[in-house]
């Protein structure tokens, strides 16, 4: 594989970080051992955005840069900004795009989504995110008290992160998030208010015959009332093997879960 | 079976009707050919209510009363209310209940569920609707007027149904509702605005690997917000044939799909 020839010692590691193949590209990511890894959450949205050459894409919260990676292996974008807000997670996600020698096509920008000033408004043809779930923070407080500022913060962040999205995109333009089911409602709710319509949905669930364990929403800017439900997208087949689709994910090529049904 | 008795001669049929079977508690239904039959919908949501013996029941928008039939072949509930608008679907509802003597436990009231100012307010323990998708009348108009129609009138005619079942309701109990899972995103609207909270999500498919068809959803009244979802009810095997769960349903037992989960 051409990678190969790359010298990862150029790139240093810090403490309790590692080095971890992505997908069959040969592309790699550094992450930490001490924080979180990359799920299929991100995996799967990344491989579930629509792209056309040249387009110009934003991944809100990028963590690690999972998903700016991914989508410059696999597709055509002119360019990829990941923000994020975590001065050593940006850190880190900027040197895992240089031992990929990305940085011409991603840049890893440091800084709080939610004051997006200094991007010019509705230029961007994709706008993507994998948002936090809100609970670990939530977990030091009793259950009460942690039910209630869990609830307030995921309304309040989700209005925020959907006002930065809309901020960000062309008219008629696409974001992209996954999330989890628990929270359609607030989700729903939030989306119309900022005027960013949910068009198309997705469950995701662990077996077929499993309750959905993530949701995939396409959503359009200032768009028409219509929403589409796009087949499950099933994680593990009966005998505990990956499904297809999962494989196909992992593989080379970019799917577009979205656009197949 | 004990009907077998009872003579049906008594009850008069006008032009076009005719007496089918239900389910297999010996229960009848007269239908109008010329009209619309009952489909999967009504029976799934029958049998997706949970009740108890001595419990208070108003089903908004009754039609041919097929909803309170099931519900009183197969529950203990003190008394079913079903209301509907049409006169004719009202009267013949009323002969349905009288066909199966059933007059003691269902009340068929003729009447707009838009005021229900004769109807003492917060004191049932459950409302359940299978509301019309709003097809039939904007098919005359052309296709644009048709949408723009369409969907205005949804969100009308969904709020006013979640006014009056929160209107009906005793503070925490529950509103059954099914619809089309394209509209769950004004669903969602409407009812978290109406104060009527989805806790309980099912969504309904003709096959395992096919999208959403139906959903079934259980609202609280005033309630917190915290969405579940229940594994998807599957109405054909891969072969055809009926699931057991479709079975069941159309056997004499009630089943409670939320709670099964």
């Amino acid at each position: 594989m051409s990678n190969k020839s790359k010298n990862p010692k150029e790139i240093k590691l810090k403490e309790n970080e590692g080095i971890d193949a992505l997908n069959d590209n040969g592309l790699k990511i550094i992450q930490n051992r001490n924080w979180f890894s990359y799920g299929v959450d991100a995996v799967v949205l990344a491989n579930s955005i629509d792209t056309k050459k040249g387009q110009e894409l934003v991944d809100l919260g990028t963590g690690t840069g999972i998903i700016p990676l991914i989508l410059s292996s696999k597709t055509s974008l002119k360019s990829i900004i990941g923000i994020e807000i975590q001065d050593e997670l940006a850190e880190m996600a900027t040197r895992s795009i240089a031992l990929n020698s990305l940085q011409d096509k991603i840049t890893i920008i440091n800084q709080d989504f939610r004051d997006l000033s200094n991007f010019k408004p509705a230029s961007y043809d994709i706008v993507c995110s994998n948002p936090p779930y809100f609970k670990k923070n939530a977990a030091i407080l009793n259950k009460t008290e942690q039910k209630i500022i869990s609830r307030h913060e995921i309304t309040m962040n989700l209005s925020e992160l959907f006002k930065s999205a809309f901020y960000l995109l062309k008219n008629g333009a696409y974001f992209y998030m996954i999330h989890r089911p628990e929270r359609l409602v607030d989700i729903f709710e939030v989306s119309r208010a900022e005027k960013l319509e949910p068009k198309n949905i997705r469950f995701i669930k662990s077996n077929i015959n499993s309750p959905a364990k993530l949701v995939l929403i396409k959503f359009a800017k200032n768009a028409g009332r219509e929403l589409k439900f796009v087949d499950d997208l099933i994680i593990y087949n009966d005998d505990g093997s990956y499904t297809d689709e999962i494989r196909e994910i992992y593989s080379k090529n970019h799917i577009t879960s979205f656009s197949k049904s």
